[in-house]
């Protein structure tokens, strides 16, 4: 069962007033939703620290579909980390360019393999790992 | 039509050790494949700092769909920007946790805007906007 | 006069739990004054982005000083921005590295021309601009 | 004795036109140092994953000298890792705000520790952490 807490933070009214204006800018209606949000930040940070707890990634691919024999290999290497990859999506950008997204979960250090094994791959010309997680830890 | 050029580069083979060491970890084959995915990555920050170019980026969200009306507000805030939005991928973490990654196209402060936009709604446990490139000036 | 504000934040326990931890981690004995941390720190960012804003920096530079005539180099680049650069520190890292650090005021576009002018002297090994802020507008 | 290695890289025209022109806005005269410098960045990351090599680091702290006992404390603080502290630098900022650099040699764990340690004092408005190098390993 949750429980919520609601506990005291003492600010200079002037540091108070510039938060306001910043996350208003940035479409929160709600002080602690904003601050809440920037604790989950830190402490997600934190879990990809510890090689150990599993977590989820999601790996972005560009990459020129035409180039030799990209697509076999990307597929091949996604086959091969098919007990990590949980899904994808492909979007045709244009003629010739293709985004990937690749939903990865497991622990930090093999996700970043992962990453490090498709990105490598020549034809993909731009790729990155973004660091999230499975939500479980976090309320 | 393509024209390929290749150039020198001088380097003390001490740094050039180490750096072949490091290439091979992350499993790339080739040297000059390492040095332009270096150089890609650069030029696509880059492509983000001018807010008036076109580029692509993905939206990535964590949330638990349970709370409140997370997923019509979602839904709803989607569609508002639907002439941007291309695409998205759901993921079912567990009975609780959903991940969603969006796959979005504009000028790089409007995506920003729509990434703020979802990730200050409450009931969103992480988001992430990853900046990645349409790949038509990348070669 | 300052005007210190108390505002009520609610929070899961789970998830306040968590974040105590962690910045207990970090040596806060405060739940306040880490709070207060995280917004600033989120404030100088966004102080950055604003490009006519002044604002501080320090740019730290690791070189060797046998290698050429950087040193002669690096003065000579320094006197020419003689208005912005505050002051220096240097440091001897061993028998031929050098480790300097600089304080830099100025609007945010133009630290980062200082900064990268001097990293990209032929003979800095590593070089870094950090961005920090005046304080004034900080409390 | 040092080595000098010339190497040939390849690279789309395009895309070698895109990074002549981002090298020269940021003032190289000369591809092979920028493509040194991108390559060395990359390494001196890698040295700081590396929790047992010994690095070095610069702590940037703006604080304000008139609240409570902050100086003292910052100066106690550094006394307990004069180990570590090789040497610090001191700018007035204005009538309330000081910056101070400290320059900060042992293990990557260490200076997290010591800079953790400072800037999670009450009275620190902005803190950072700036990773560099003894320069050793790097030519």
């Amino acid at each position: 069962m949750e429980k919520i807490i609601r506990f005291g933070v003492s600010m200079d009214s002037k540091l108070l007033n510039m938060f306001d204006r910043h996350i208003h800018k940035k479409g929160y209606t709600n002080r602690s939703e904003a601050i809440r949000d920037i604790i989950r930040d830190h402490l997600v940070s934190q879990e990809w620290m510890n090689a150990d707890s599993e977590t989820i990634g999601t790996i972005t691919l560009v990459y020129d579909h035409e180039k030799g024999d990209i697509s076999e290999r990307l597929i091949e290497s996604q086959h091969h980390y098919c007990d990590n990859i949980i899904s994808s999506i492909h979007v045709h950008l244009d003629k010739h360019n293709c985004l990937e997204v690749l939903v990865v979960r497991g622990k930090a250090n093999k996700i970043q393999e992962i990453s490090d094994h498709l990105i490598s791959n020549r034809g993909v010309k731009h790729g990155k790992l973004t660091m999230t997680t499975t939500g479980k830890k976090l309320v």
